[in-house]
């Protein structure tokens, strides 16, 4: 089948795009010698997470429990959970999960260990658990230093957890558009992380595991040292932002853009813009429009939750009703949890499709 | 069960604000003499277009073919499709639903025309169609007036298809502030699909079908006379950017909202905030952050795609690990599509479940 087949709008993968870019991942974390745990956040889709454990992922990511359940019933053998899993409905299906597979789980409060604790020996399953340190960003975690030190000794005493180590992610530079800027804040980062470790260690507890990093710091934290581990999901697909930031191989992108959404002219009311079939329902705009390919001098805009359009400012609309425009969306995950399938493409023919299996598992 | 039990983020609908929605909508379009076939876009259910139907709506309005496949094969009888629907590809699947239930399309262009005719001709049914005007929206419609009844005559000509009347719906308009404004503006939309109407009678072409109008207008369009029948989507669980615009009763919504999204405190990182798990994949943001309930002081903001933020700036929160949270959200069509189901509810009980069938139904 040819992608001209397809009815729109679609979510296009290109498979060989995709593949390229989990070989430069791998290289990336080898050279480094350090491993890497792809975030599952960015594709949902256990068909992606095998692809990703065959070139040589430790495991993967999962930023929800319900994605755990997803990926691990899809095959997935390694999870560490990245986001704390609060009160004992979630707890417990958590411990099913941990029968299934190897479960790691970040938390950074003292009550919910407890409580996973007697969660962990009710089931007679023991997760490993894994403290989030809050390393600048703001969001979840304990602060560095003692009071991260405090918490791995709790771990260490509940009969039911198995202290793992730490994980650390700074989302909030992932995008800082100067690359010497993101290097300072990404050693930043990982100058709290590491020193924390160093302080349990000091305390008499193992702590060699250090997790953490985001595709936009992935070439810096592999050439840095400290993790062990590295989170990247974005470098799969790319989002059309990573092209706005500085990297530092004569500011190519490290990894290609490989995801887009390809719609249609459904309408065309003047002549110099046009009416497509993909509105707020068929891509995110949480990161910005998508970005058109292919129609210089069009500028897009949404029209709507179904509709949007195409404006040429100098010049009239070439495209007919029927013809078809592929978008890079500015972000990929948001755009993909509205999918039930990636579309997998190798130039102009459809070779596969995977299974967005995960898509809405909030919970 | 009670709503305490459910695992978060989740997506509620309280039954008996819906169901006196559902009165409301059928008292306003009774009293006015006109039929009401409400937009299935806002809820993709099967479950609720019957509802609907059960309350006195004439049959539903989808956007998609995609839904309206749903919703055939869910039991809805009577379908406006109100987006063009292009290509050989799509017009065969219409041909299909145009099988299991009276379906009616909107066109736009003389050579869609021309080929829904031979699709129709090939499939051996006969859809009905409906012009679309651009009543002022500048987005899918021809222009009132005379282009408007040229393709009224190519409908006539086309053997296959049977010509129905006009759409006209100015969605720009549905959440202007000023209520005397929004009135002037939704007269202006009606003046130019009811003169072009009367240009199509005046050509001999019977014409007596005029849909239209949304929920910011349909209090307007109600009591203005001219549409034959009003397309409301949103009056069944009323954005919170409802509340922001003016409406001619004491200002009081002439519905209620109905939907929030319940989010749980997954991590408390300082004094003053709390971070929740709800991000940009649990609720909107297009329309603006959602807007939270029984929090005083609170402030909310995303924290990324799995996260949002609590801020008080002037005290500390409240709120516990576990604690739960409602939000109602700025823009329901686009949350509404980020779930499976929707968990009804009535006081604390849950009631029933009803599946959003057709979320996702992009094609």
């Amino acid at each position: 089948m040819k992608i001209s087949e397809l009815d729109t709008p679609v979510l296009l993968a290109d498979g060989d795009a995709v593949e390229r870019n989990m070989e430069r991942m791998a290289a990336l974390a080898g050279n480094a010698g350090i491993a890497w745990r792809p975030h599952a956040k960015a594709h949902k889709s256990p068909a992606v997470a095998k692809m990703q454990i065959a070139a040589g992922a430790c495991g993967i990511c999962c930023a929800k429990l319900g994605e755990a359940e997803v990926m691990a019933a899809g095959g997935a053998k390694d999870i560490l959970i990245t986001t704390p899993v609060i009160g004992p409905s979630k707890l417990m299906r958590l411990m099913q999960v941990a029968n299934q597979a190897t479960v790691s789980v970040v938390v950074d409060d003292p009550s919910n260990i407890e409580e996973m604790d007697m969660c962990a020996h009710t089931a007679g399953v023991r997760p490993d658990v894994v403290i989030e340190v809050d390393v600048g960003q703001g969001r979840c975690g304990v602060q560095p230093g003692e009071p991260a030190v405090e918490l791995a000794k709790q771990v260490m005493q509940a009969d039911w957890l198995t202290f793992k180590g730490l994980q650390g992610y700074q989302g909030s530079i992932q995008m800082t558009a100067s690359f010497a800027e993101r290097s300072r804040a990404a050693a930043d980062a990982l100058g709290k992380l590491t020193a924390t470790a160093g302080l349990i260690r000091a305390a008499g507890i193992p702590c060699d595991y250090l997790t953490g990093g985001g595709t936009g710091t992935s070439v810096i934290d592999a050439a840095a040292g400290g993790l062990t581990e590295l989170q990247p999901g974005g470098y799969l697909f790319m989002d059309a932002r990573y092209r706005e930031i500085e990297w530092d191989d004569g500011n190519k992108t490290p990894f290609e853009q490989s995801l887009t959404v390809l719609a249609s002219v459904i309408s065309k009311p003047a002549a110099n813009r046009c009416i497509l079939d993909m509105g707020l329902k068929a891509v995110s705009s949480d990161g910005g429009p998508p970005v058109p390919l292919a129609v210089p001098g069009a500028r897009f805009k949404f029209a709507g939750e179904e509709h949007g359009e195409l404006i040429w400012e100098d010049g009239p609309c070439r495209l007919a009703l029927g013809d078809k425009v592929s978008f890079i969306p500015t972000h990929c995950d948001t755009t993909v949890n509205l999918y039930d399938r990636f579309i997998v493409t190798s130039g102009d023919d459809i070779t596969n499709v995977w299974d967005i299996a995960a898509r809405g598992r909030l919970q």
